[in-house]
Parts: C-alpha cells; sequence; structure tokens
C-alpha cells in the first residue's frame, strides 16, 4: 500500500504516515480489506489500536439468519473492528447468503474459515468431513475472496507429524480448535499431510490476487489451562513463522492466531515468542481464558486475559462471549462479548497512553466529577446499561443511592468552598 | 497467635504452620478474627490463597434491612471471605442492629468504617459531619469492637498537610474515599489533624484488647486514572508506612489499603511499593478499576484490575458491583460482584500455582473433556447460571448448540477411535 493510502489510516491511529508505512514493510502491521469491498481499510499490528473481532454465525442445531445479522450489526454498534462468520449451520446456500448480506450490511472487515464451508458442503452431500478434497478447499477460498471476504483463518500449521505426536502423548483437552480437528481427522484418516501446507503456493496465489490477508489459525491451541505452552502449540507456532516468512515474500498480508487458554502467569510469554519467532507479525488472540471454572462468565475471564496479552504486546483479541462452552451466543452475550473486549482494548490503549483513549477517559471523569448523568451517560461503553442502573431506584437528578447526602464529592465542595475544584482551564479540557 | 492455634489455618492454606507463624510474626500475614466470634479465622496476605471482600450496608436513600442481610448472605454463597458492612443509612440504632444481626448470621469476618457511625449518629441530631468530635469516633471503635466487629477501615493517614497541599494542588477528582472526605472536612474546619492519627495509640489500645485487626484506609486513593500515583496517594502511602509501624510494635493485625483507580500499567508499581514500604504488609486494593468509561461494567473492569494486582502481590481484594459509579447495589449487583472478585482471586492463585486452586479446573477440564454437563455445572463458579444458559436452546444431553455434530472433542475421537482420549490413569485424577 502505497504513502497516500496510508495517510488516512495512520491519522486513525495517530501514528505518522512513514512509521506505518514501515511497520506495513515488515509486516508488523497489516491492512486488512479485500480490493472488492468499498470499507475503510483497517491497521492491525504494532502501534496502533488493539483491535477487536466478534464471532458470528449459525450451527446446525440453530440456523437463524437474521439473528446472525443482527448479532453483527449489534458488535458493530458496540465498536467492534472486525466480524467473524464462523457459520456451520443450514446448507451450504444458506451460509453463502449470509456472507454477502453481511459484506453488503457491515461496514467492518469480514473474516471466515473457509474449511467450514468445505464441511458443510460434506454435509449436505451426506458425506463426512474427511471426504473433503484439496481441490474443495482452495475452490472454497477463491469463491469467499471473489464475493469480498476480508481475511481467512487457515490452519496450515497443523502438521501431520505434530498430530501424530499428540496421538502418541495426548493432553487434557485435545484438540479444540474446530478447523484445527477438521484437518488433524483428515490427516489421520488419509495419512497424508495437511492440504493447507501442501497446496500453500496455491492458496499465497489466490490471497495474493485478491489483496486478502491471511490470519495462520492454530489448531492446537490449548483447550485447558493445562494444556497450554506445550509441544503441540509451541511447535506449531514455530511451523507458523515459517509459514509467516513465505506469506511476506508473497506480500500477503499475513496475522498471526494464538490461544485460547492460558494461566494468566504464562500469557506474556505467549505474546512474546510469538512476537520475536514471528518477527512481529501481528498477533490475534482468542481471549485468553485464565481460568476454566467460570462458563457463564468467559467475557470477563477472556477481558482478564486480553488486558494481560494486550500489555506484553498482542495487537488483535478475538471477544468470548458468556455463553462459550455452553452454546451458541445470544444477541445479549454478543453484545456483552463485544463490550468486554471494547474495555479490555481500551484498558491496554490507555496502558500505551493512546492520547484517543485518555481522551475518553479525561472526558467521563470530567462529567463525574460535576455531577452531569447526562453526560456520563453519553460516555459510556454502553450508555443505556448505564442509565437504566443509575435511574432504576430513582434518586434525585444529581445524586446516587449509593451515598446520598454523604456524597464525597459535594461534601468537600461543601466544606472548602469549592477550594478542591479544577481549575477553570482544566475544567474546560473537555 | 501460637503455633497450635495455626495449624488448622495453615493446612486451610496449603502451607506449613512453621511458615505461616513466621510470617504472621513479620506481619506479612495477618489473621482476621474479634476475640468475641465464634467463626474461623481467616489468614490474609503473602502465600496464602487470595481473599475477597463484598460490601453490604444502606445508604440514606434505600434502607431495607432486610435486603443488606440478604446481600451478606448472598456474598457468602458465592465464597467472599469477608463482609464489610458500610451502612450510612437509618438511625445509628438501624446501624447497631444490622451489624448485630451480620455478625450473628454471617460466619466469616465482618468489616467495619466507624466513622460511619458517627456520621449517622451527626445526621440523627441534625448536626453536620464536622461537628463529630474525637470521643465520638473512639467511642464508636471500641463500642464496634465490643460487638464482635472484625476489623475497621481506619483512615489515619489523611494528613492536615497532605489535605492543604490538594486543596493548592486539585486533582481531577479531588478526594472520593467517603470517610477520607468525611476527616478532610473535619481538618479543613476545625483546622486541627486527623482525629484517629492525634489518638493513634488511644485507638491501638482498643483494637488490641479486643484482638481486632485494623486496615489503614486510604483516603487520597484517585478516583479517576488520571489521579492514580500521585504526590497525595503515594504520600499518604507513606505515611500509612509509619503507622504500619506503630501497629505492629503493639502487636495490633495490620493490613494496607490501596486504590482505586489505576490505568494498568501502573498497578504492579503500585503493589511493589506498598510490599516494600510496609514491609510486606497485606495489601487490600480495591479493584482496581484500570479504566473510567465502563460504568455498569465495574465488575468486569475490577477483575482485570484485581489480576494485575494480584499478580503483582496485592493479597484482599474488595470486589467492585457493575452498580459502582451508578448507584447502590441490588442483590443481582452484588453476586456478580463477587463472582467477578472470586474469578480474579482464583486466576491469581492458579498463576501462583496452589494446588487446590489448579485441582478446581482440572475437575471442570475432565468434565469437559468427556462431556459431563452436569459435572461442569457442579464445577461451575455460579452453576445455576451454567446449567441455565447451556439448557435455554434445549439441546440433546450432550451436544451444544455451538457446534452441533461439527463437534471437535466428538469428531476426534471418532477418527482416531479414541486415540487422543487421555490414559486412564490420567482420567481418573478428578
Amino acid at each position: 500500500m502505497a504513502l497516500p493510502e496510508l495517510k488516512p489510516i495512520a491519522q486513525k491511529e495517530g501514528i505518522s504516515p512513514e512509521k506505518l508505512e514501515t511497520r506495513v514493510k515488515e509486516g508488523r502491521v497489516v491492512i486488512v480489506k479485500n480490493v472488492r469491498r468499498q470499507i475503510a481499510p483497517l491497521a492491525i499490528g504494532e502501534g496502533t489500536r488493539v483491535k477487536i473481532n466478534s464471532n458470528v454465525g449459525s450451527s446446525q442445531l440453530i440456523h437463524n439468519f437474521p439473528e446472525e445479522l443482527e448479532k453483527a450489526r449489534i458488535s458493530a454498534k458496540f465498536g467492534t473492528d472486525t466480524v467473524m462468520d464462523l457459520s456451520t449451520g443450514g446448507t451450504e446456500d444458506d451460509l453463502r447468503r449470509l456472507q454477502e448480506i453481511l459484506l453488503k450490511e457491515i461496514a467492518v472487515p469480514i473474516g471466515t474459515v473457509p474449511i467450514y464451508q468445505a464441511a458443510v458442503r460434506m454435509h449436505d452431500a451426506g458425506r463426512k468431513i474427511i471426504d473433503m478434497t484439496e481441490d474443495n478447499l482452495l475452490g472454497i477460498v477463491e469463491e469467499q475472496a471473489k464475493r469480498g471476504i476480508d481475511f481467512f483463518t487457515i490452519h496450515a500449521g497443523v502438521q501431520k507429524y505434530i498430530v501424530e505426536h499428540l496421538v502418541k502423548h495426548p493432553r487434557l483437552m485435545g484438540v479444540v480448535s474446530r478447523g484445527g480437528t477438521f484437518l488433524a481427522a483428515w490427516i489421520l484418516h488419509h495419512k497424508q499431510e495437511n492440504p493447507f501446507l501442501t497446496n500453500f503456493d496455491a492458496l499465497l496465489d489466490i490471497l495474493a490476487k485478491y489483496d486478502v490477508a491471511i490470519s495462520l489459525g492454530d489448531g492446537f491451541r490449548p483447550g485447558s489451562i493445562f494444556d497450554a505452552t506445550d509441544y503441540c502449540q509451541i511447535q506449531e507456532l514455530l511451523e507458523i513463522s515459517r509459514l509467516v516468512e513465505r506469506c511476506r515474500e508473497r506480500k500477503v498480508p499475513v496475522i498471526v492466531e494464538g490461544p485460547g487458554h492460558i494461566p494468566a502467569q504464562q500469557i506474556a510469554e505467549n505474546i512474546r515468542i510469538e512476537k520475536d519467532v514471528c518477527k512481529g507479525a501481528p498477533f490475534y488472540v482468542l481471549g485468553p481464558i485464565v481460568t476454566d471454572i467460570a462458563p457463564g462468565y468467559d467475557d470477563l475471564v477472556g477481558a482478564i486475559g486480553g488486558v494481560l496479552a494486550g500489555m506484553a504486546g498482542a495487537d488483535y483479541l478475538c471477544y468470548v462471549t458468556p455463553a462459550e462452552h455452553l452454546g451458541l451466543p445470544t444477541l445479549d452475550d454478543v453484545k456483552k462479548g463485544v463490550i468486554a473486549s471494547r474495555i479490555a482494548a481500551h484498558a491496554v490503549d490507555i496502558s500505551r497512553g493512546f492520547p484517543s483513549a485518555l481522551a475518553w477517559d479525561q472526558r467521563m471523569d470530567v462529567a463525574r466529577k460535576s455531577l452531569n448523568w447526562e453526560e456520563m451517560f453519553r460516555q459510556a461503553v454502553d450508555p443505556e446499561v448505564a442509565r437504566q442502573r443509575h435511574e432504576r431506584q430513582s434518586p434525585k437528578k444529581d445524586e446516587c443511592t449509593m451515598c446520598g447526602p454523604f456524597c464525597a464529592l459535594k461534601l468537600l465542595d461543601e466544606y472548602t468552598q469549592g477550594r478542591f475544584k479544577l481549575h477553570e482551564t482544566n475544567d474546560d479540557s473537555k
């Protein structure tokens, strides 16, 4: 991407166009957008605002397409930076239709896991996952790229020798990545290498043609904190680092996906090893989840992991909803997941001193200091919920039910004749 | 406390009685329990499980005592380690009655902020906060200690010169600690030193008599991320470190309270400076909150801060509910706040390698691996919510609506003839 095209992106990220250009050249920042789409390109990577992704998509048990579109709309409303369609429900035609609608209606980059469409095709034909062919897979990638999909998760790191190692040395949760499982099953059944790996050059041809980004999926990501940072996970990461080089040689924008379930003390090392072995490639983490005991609260658990990851250098956080490990998320779950990730990404941006992130908190604090409730609601990450929680107990307009007449802010004003108030110049900074 | 008395506590914490004894002697661990109460003593501090606190209590706008008791019950049910009664509502008699009921009904240590009772007394008499006297304050401490309260938050670090500094050099949110505000107002009005400081020896006499712990409150804790780690906050911490020494000389168990609102990148330094200047005194943090833009979601924001604090060495996390900054929490808010803190504390315990914490996650993972939903619900931090979220879409007993027939765990079993299953010995580890 040339400097003039990078200018508006750089401005939005608050960095100089030249710096952005260097990082894009080095692969430390990736610009995501399919050439066929009319959306704003998105920068992901070093020195840019932390990005978040929300997943939508049907399953074989629930395929309500209007609802999946609505999930994408809600995600965009609450600030997701990208949406991935992970549909595996309905027929292949249903899946195509949903992708077309998402591409038309949702003005953020849309990603997919192409092997899911292959799985649905097999299901439609009454065949098995292992019956999919190399041609199926590459054909679907090209079809989706042509449709306008902006980035693809491809599990090319799920290599035969690692799958065989795992068979001999099981871990607690085995393989929990669905794409990873499909490929591991295929590899074991056919006793052949991962078809995405054997056809990696052909795959890159397609991606280069449509200027589509690849996100190298981590098929061996741990599904339990006890499987974290083990041989399979790190060996796959090393294989991915070699694929990153091949993507860069072909000028295909490349992102690396990471775990998953990781205990808190291992998160920083996981981010640092990715940044080192993959020479700064943007790191896209799923959560991470720092404990397994909180189904129903995994949005919160993922936000904890997201902040730890972001502070160690992760660039892009995949949301986790409160339905994770329990079922397909509802509209409300999607909203909660996006807000949790949004808060996590924002907390990281603050820790990195991003001026626009700091300005947001300052607007809130100035409103809070002056007990300006309407402005507090406006500045809240979820204005509706903030207003509802404040007003449900019908307090007087300028006080809250927590402190009432013992409000610290008001008392101090009273006893100090406003001497604790900020100078006018500071108050005006909003 | 003698070695035999420490034995059951040490066993519960999974450390040796001798190690616990040394740490108690050095003030690195504090045992909380009023001599008059028949509850299990609670260890807080270095090398013990991270503890959490929930706040209950009426306000002048809402004083529904059965509801406050119910909040304490819910807190205990979801695993709070202590409950603080922060009532400022109703009359002084109401407040006394609630404390009595809490002490009788709730089998965890109960803490208070005695100055709140003084505030209610002034309110009852139609007088002002600044009319409270030194005798009022010390009398209330003794009255509450006699009643059985296990620990007190006392803002003795709110010293006159720091208040005067703040008047000359305002910060964004001034003082947001209610106890701190009451004292700052009193100091400015009377032009006298903090009465808790001038009477600190008399205060220690009372605490020593009833073997009650003191939690040195941080009146200047920041109320905005922009006020974090500033002169007032750190100067107060330094004053508190001198008071810690005086408590230790008198063998009064002492805990130090910390912020508050702190941006993520400043949390570790805040914990480390406390641990250093206060020579290992247990650190009790309020949240911390890492961004101010999420009213309605501050349980999540506080859990993020709690994990960052715990990983840096904090020992005791005060919960934050989703009602924080908006109003008095409801029963459901209290439940959410306790669960958020419980998850944060647990994630820290895992990061420190606590065997009992790891065992909990392992039980969950083994259940998850074998798709044993009933066992997953039993192991969930909130079994009811986990069951409800799983069952609302009425899936078949052994599958979830996320993956349906594309379940990674089942597929791999199918294609590998169970070769990814763990050996029996591992499966039995639950």
